[in-house]
């Protein structure tokens, strides 16, 4: 049994604690939602079980199938037990159709198929608000050497395959999604979450926008959106 | 003798005209200068000339030492006898130094030496403001081949190489500057100019700077500071 301690870091979504083992700590996932980087605030209920839920099922999921991530187990509801890491400030999106800024920023089309993945690097730091680089400015920042830049994309790469399928399997399209990693004894973890915040699911046959586009853009239905892909996920 | 004939493009600094020879242009430099992508207009006494006196002499230097360039012959005072290109349109940004979009998006210290020069690449595209990209946004836009690309990199790399040198011999610090390559006749020739309008130098000794910034932000001695790197580019 391990027991919960100081607050580590509180972050937009989650809050992270100390446990009496220094290499675990308790992931704690609340309501809050925020959008353009915190200019939008508000709260979805039951984000954080729901969020909880999901993360524990695909991050067991792509354990199963060979990815390492930081989850050891779920605990509770909120509470997701997990290797603690040293983050890597680096945000790693994966984009499989145009949406957001790509659209925005390259004038795609949204809901244009991509080829093959663009895989993009961001600078984790809302101060300068996220912004986009490459290899050799996550170099220069000293953000991680050449290698671990490679495995990142790499683990990005075969997580989308994986995620692809599964999302597929229950009729949800994804478009893009991001991830964060850290260092844990030498090895590279997957960490964070991944859910409804941090990704943008398309149902596959209307189309519907199932992620957290419904909250920053006011669509309606934020709630049961998450809810269906808890649903889907957990194939309930 | 080649005959100018119909103008081809105009662009902010630069008309291009047909020839008679269908695999030769005509570049003319005007002394029009523009900054913050068209926002800020004006016009600097000569650049034109300058500029053209010192692009032939950077690029006769560059092919001396095995880059292809798209150079023929210097042809008058502001016109540039060059090889046809079918223009590559991604921006190729080379950086030595922190210095302008470095600092305000990653937030470097300005006058930082990085260890690497970082290599960006920007889509040419004004009416999205050249955001920066990286080699899968290239890929997905079909701006060039994988390969291309990594030959924009290396050409870029190598011309960093020569460049740095022949300035600093001049006293000058090379702290970044941007090419635009294209292909003719199955190879990639850089292409474009190479001035105190796509570079940034700065007086090795005084710290000045020597080029566009002065007229970005009405630094004052536009004309003489092109005039003194034109001295120094052609040992006059």
């Amino acid at each position: 049994m391990t027991t919960k301690k100081e607050l580590l870091h509180e972050g937009k979504a989650k809050k992270v604690f100390l446990t009496d083992n220094p290499d675990l700590v308790i992931q704690e996932f609340k309501d809050d939602a925020t959008a353009f980087n915190n200019k939008k605030k508000g709260s979805i209920r039951n984000k954080g079980i729901v969020n909880n839920a999901i993360s524990c099922k695909l991050f067991t999921y792509l354990q199963e199938n060979g990815v390492q991530t930081h989850l050891v187990e779920k605990l509770s509801d909120r509470e997701m037990l997990c290797k603690k890491l040293s983050i890597i400030m680096v945000e790693v999106v994966t984009r499989n159709v145009a949406a957001g800024s790509l659209v925005r920023r390259y004038g795609f089309e949204e809901g244009t198929v991509l080829q093959e993945p663009i895989i993009e690097l961001y600078l984790k730091d809302d101060d300068l608000d996220d912004p986009l680089m490459n290899d050799s400015h996550a170099l220069a920042l000293n953000l991680a050497t050449q290698e671990e830049i490679a495995t990142l994309k790499a683990e990005a790469a075969k997580i989308n395959q994986l995620l692809r399928k599964f999302f597929a399997d229950r009729k949800l399209t994804l478009v893009d999604f991001k991830l964060e990693f850290g260092r844990h004894n030498g090895a590279i973890l997957l960490g964070d979450e991944i859910s409804p915040d941090t990704c943008r699911f398309w149902d596959s046959e209307t189309g519907e926008k199932m992620d957290k586009d419904r909250f920053r853009f006011d669509l309606g239905d934020v709630e049961a959106a998450y809810t269906e892909v808890e649903h889907r996920v957990l194939d309930l």
